[in-house]
């Protein structure tokens, strides 16, 4: 049986289902021959690990206690010394330098897999240095990828020790099938997608002729959106993913070079106006002006998608009209699509 | 550089593409530390070898020659001894025992991938010998995989050793996805797709109001159909997509037991009709049940798609009525749709 180690970043909704995932696949993973022993879970500011990372994994109990804690919305601190079986726990600072220690021990010898689940962008020097240490790196989080270029090239420089296949596509398998379409040598000149589910179920609402404000309010409401939908309505999520695949491709780009339309103006942005400011009433002065844009592109026979576009060194993020009768116009709903040409 | 001995069966246009595609990325393979040695190349007679494939591999040169006359419609055996440098050529029975020499002499030192890019149900013997020589297999050609459960289940033995792409799903990445899914433990219970680009093309173009027969002409005009159109629409293409999907989910089926929708009637079949026949006066007569089957549909808000569907341990394909407004049903003209639930 070969032994995977794997410590854990993030215990969010991406985080947590991994967890539940080894636990309850160990049947499946021991028939393929491997064991995933988790030696390590962190949210932002405490990190539990088993007494000793050279011997032992956490106790499958105690990560399902760990999902309870978090999905309770309660810190992991909080898991104190209650939780079943010994482990120990880090806080704060320490717990940062409690993960580069493991790095430090088990890169070389048993080998290491550093998971990013978190959104953070303050996880990229743990991994820079388990990079250097010899550990692969796996990421849900798509900001390590989107940072500067040298923190990027350091990231993939050894291709077999790196996936992010769920940073972009959502279900779809894009980040496998583009490496693929690389390695075999066939030229990609252009990627067009729609690549933002939330944008997606927007656009394709606002064709059906229900205002703005409406649809972003059901969409909250349905839990399609962030906790505050300008996450997604800023188009930032869209240019990250675009980055990464521009960066696939082997462009040299860094966020502040891609174009993005937000779809809200500067003085309804976070700071300025709250959520339930934004939502009341910000947003409403917003819909007769994207209203009369989906009348003009339906009077074009197209409707308005929110795209990404790579061409050349060009990378743009925004609301395009596409014709009605193309795969990107026929998409609807919270459906991912992208295009390689 | 690690070299990799490749022998090619078939020389339609799925097998010159490939030969074209290793002579033009001799360079990109090189960066990646490979070299692509073809000791073999045959179509349905003739066999094309080097004179040591222990040592060589066959001349880019003679690749390209080899395309050339097969593309021009000639036999492999034109070649003669006309073609550039040095080989040897066998014929009929002995070019049969030559590619298990082969087999014999590199499967086990160098490595062999056998590379089945035949249409033929020939090829299964001579596969079935390579698997037990330690060869890896690589196949465009459906046959093999659809064959009995016993030459299945002989292919597939060690994943590591088959690849076979480009047998579902076009340009879409559906069985790496599905491997990808199968062994990461997520339970796959139905699959629906529209797997004929064919089909699918006919399919959409019927739901404009045109008549079949008017359709298929113009898919064979524009060189969409086989050279023959009722083995597009037979379904028998489609129901061995079906099969291989069905079988990578592990269900123990064979072409048998699929329930095959075709789109002409017994005595239209070949061999009771030729080609030209069926085109000029028999599809005509399916025109007016296959119109009123798309207006029925219509009424229901639904559009005919041509599906295969796999469920528990049920495997068809056939016409059905989709909602107009799903994803099978947005689909147009030759792509390609599965989804997975």
């Amino acid at each position: 049986m070969k032994k995977i180690s794997v410590i854990l970043m993030g215990c969010g909704g991406v985080g947590r289902q991994l967890l539940q995932h080894i636990v309850s696949f160990r049947s499946l993973h021991a028939k393929m021959g491997v064991h995933l022993r988790v030696v390590g879970v962190s949210d932002s500011k405490t990190l539990v690990v088993p007494v000793d990372v050279l011997k032992e994994g956490l106790d499958d109990d105690l990560l399902s206690e760990v999902c309870s804690i978090k999905s309770a919305g309660s810190a992991l601190t909080t898991l104190g010394a209650l939780g079943k079986g010994e482990y120990r726990v880090f806080n704060g600072s320490e717990s940062i330098r409690e993960t580069e220690e493991i790095a430090q021990l088990l890169g070389k010898s048993t080998g290491l897999v550093v998971v990013d689940c978190s959104a953070s962008s303050e996880t990229v020097e743990i991994l820079m240095k388990a990079v250097d240490l010899g550990c692969c790196v796996v990421l849900a989080n798509k900001k390590p990828l989107t940072s500067t270029l040298e923190h990027y090239d350091k990231l993939v420089l050894d291709p077999r020790r790196i996936r992010h296949e769920s940073t972009v596509g959502a279900g779809l398998p894009v980040i496998a099938s583009m490496n693929r379409i690389i390695s075999s040598g066939d030229p990609v000149h252009s990627i067009v997608g729609s690549l933002s589910g939330t944008l997606g179920y927007v656009m394709s609402e606002l064709e059906d002729g229900r205002p703005l404000s409406q649809v972003v309010r059901a969409a909250k409401t349905l839990g399609y959106t962030e906790p505050d939908p300008r996450d997604d309505l800023s188009g930032m999520d869209v240019a990250r993913k675009a980055l990464i695949l521009a960066r696939l491709l082997g462009k040299r780009i860094v966020m502040d070079s891609i174009k993005i339309e937000s779809l809200y103006p500067e003085e309804m942005r976070p700071g300025v106006m709250t959520v339930d400011d934004f939502l009341q009433n910000g947003i409403a002065k917003l819909d007769q002006n994207i209203e009369e844009r989906v009348k003009r592109a339906s009077s074009n026979g197209c409707v308005l998608r929110y795209v990404c576009m790579i061409e050349g060194s060009s990378v743009q993020v925004g609301i395009r009209e596409v014709p009605k009768d193309s795969p990107l116009g026929r998409l609807r709903g919270s459906d991912n699509i992208v295009s390689f040409s």
